[in-house]
């Protein structure tokens, strides 16, 4: 695949680094006592090359569409609910609307490809759909290789213009923890067992029938191995949007908020093509799904919340939102020891 | 000691609890996909007795003093810190203030009994000094009778006035990881070693002689198995006053965010007291203080956040704040399978 990859630069600046350490050190407050806190607002000074990192404007991006592989019953819901639930994001009574609404994110829901013709509208809903759908993975790969940059250059094309500094990536599509149970397996070489669980809400049989399904779609697809390859094969629409757009975040040194299983899944793809990319993100929780363990293994991740959340459309992103902004708030607002006139402990 | 306690009720109503689950598994999610979000908006409903609960005017209290006992050692830092840190809540640099203003959390701080002289003034801070910080544990009770009795009525008090319906708890006091762990032994039986961390920062000599202090002081005072003897015996004024804080907040069907070690150690006592005070409690965070572990297990306590924070000051209870919030607007705010004309799954 012939692809001009944004240019994502390795994190490390040590005297930026010392400078943002030495600023923690000197709060108010025990040594190391604000904990991941700490963590975050060093990797967000990075981010940004500056002792005085800001977060403004954070866009929460929803990205759409239907998978072929979902007629052959590998989700408990029908994948009419993909377009239903994309009206329920622009009227407002998703959870991520509601999430959106309290902590100011301003949210933008993509059609990547949702089997459904939305009329032409104002406000939130943009159109990058690549097509109704993809194609059913067991008969052939759900995207052509064209279809597979189309939908890379899209998440690319929605990030570049917006406004702020930060981007909170959900996703909504019928099907698609199979995608990314596929696309995990491959990419880890871990079994389709480990990698695929209950979606939202299959029971035993369900679950069963769905991970013979993958295995035999993975073994029909046994050459599929370059990452791009893969992607085609086992993709959704959303999944490689997802991709370019925290790729996109990234090279304009973006911090890239990343919702949970199937976000997960495009961040791990990505991170094989630029291996960089994984500094330029918060893991917003743990989810529920039992392949995101793994998934969050492999790329040396540590969520941020672990609330069983196993939901997706970015709602996990948005409830750990408020964490990443306490920790600028704190390396911004709290007085010094100096400032405050407060003793420090007895030098050692 | 005869003192009377507050009545609070075992949250139990079947009906309540049928009809808030019923709204959760309209509302346009998989079932139980927003996991502790929707469990916190069950307890929410139960303490409120409402399948509608709302939450307003949190209240974020701060009880600060001092400790005989830190004279010996046992924190890496100078008592003075206490008032030091009370001046930085007032003015606004704390860790505490930053994330008070973020989330709109109205600030009190109580002076149950720091070693130093606050000029009277408006605002923020509440006298309630029972005195200039409690005897040394290590040669005699750290308070009388009277004293404790006067602290838990006090914590009452202080919350008895107040608007609102959310009170989350935070403490300040040099030396109060030392009084935590000796209640957390006496009460749990557990071995002070397993009850006694770092604090604000001990190296290991510094833990090592706080633990051999600490078990010489439970063996001074072996008698003080009682709660109320082990309160006085080794308690703090700050976590008395929490413990008493907490009994009215719950009385008075307010939900009680509990911070981390110290606080926990107030509410485990309390408990003790009132068995049914911790359905009325979200324990805001897994504190990195050791004996945090065994004080939630023994609770039956799940923290919200493992965020590795040990700062204290309510710090924790704010970060959390926003999730407890968000459990609530999504109950209010989410549309149903029906309002929303989203397909539910199929009928089993």
């Amino acid at each position: 695949m012939s692809f001009d990859l944004p240019l994502i630069l390795e994190l490390t600046d040590p005297p930026l680094q010392q400078a943002l350490q030495h600023r923690l050190d000197r709060k108010t407050k025990p040594l190391g006592s604000l904990g991941r806190m700490e963590a975050l607002a060093l990797q967000l000074g990075l981010i940004q090359q500056s002792p005085n990192p800001a977060l403004h404007d954070p866009q929460l991006l929803v990205f759409a569409a239907d998978h072929g592989l979902a007629a052959r019953g590998v989700s408990a819901y029908p994948s009419d609910v993909t377009w239903q639930m994309v009206e329920n994001f622009l009227s407002g009574g998703a959870a991520v609307s509601v999430l959106a609404r309290q902590h100011g994110l301003a949210l933008t829901v993509v059609d990547a490809g949702v089997r459904h013709d939305f009329a032409p509208r104002a406000g939130l809903l943009r159109d990058h759909k690549v097509a109704s759908g993809t194609a059913d993975a067991f008969l052939q790969p759900a995207m052509t290789p064209a279809q597979c940059a189309q939908a890379v250059h899209a998440g690319m094309a929605v990030v570049r213009g917006l406004p702020g500094n930060a981007v909170l990536l959900g996703e909504m599509g019928i099907g698609n923890t199979s995608s990314a149970a596929l696309l995990l397996s491959r990419l880890t070489g871990a079994d389709i067992a480990a990698c695929a669980g209950r979606g939202t809400g299959l029971d035993d049989a369900g679950l069963a029938r769905k991970r013979a399904l993958l295995a035999e779609v993975l073994a029909r697809h046994a050459g599929a191995v370059d990452p791009w390859d893969a992607m085609a094969a086992f993709g959704g629409f959303e999944i490689a949007m997802l991709a370019g757009a925290a790729l996109q975040a990234a090279s304009e040194r973006r911090v890239v908020v990343v919702d949970g299983f199937i976000a997960g899944a495009a961040l791990l793809w990505a991170s094989r093509l630029v291996p960089h990319l994984p500094g330029y993100c918060v893991w917003a929780h743990r989810s529920a799904e039992p392949g995101h363990a793994l998934m969050m293994q492999t790329l040396g991740a540590e969520p941020l919340l672990d609330l069983g959340l196993r939901l997706g459309e970015g709602s996990g992103a948005a409830l750990a939102w408020p964490l990443i902004d306490s920790s600028l708030r704190l390396l911004d607002g709290m007085a010094s020891f100096e400032s405050a006139g407060v003793s420090d402990r007895a030098s050692p």
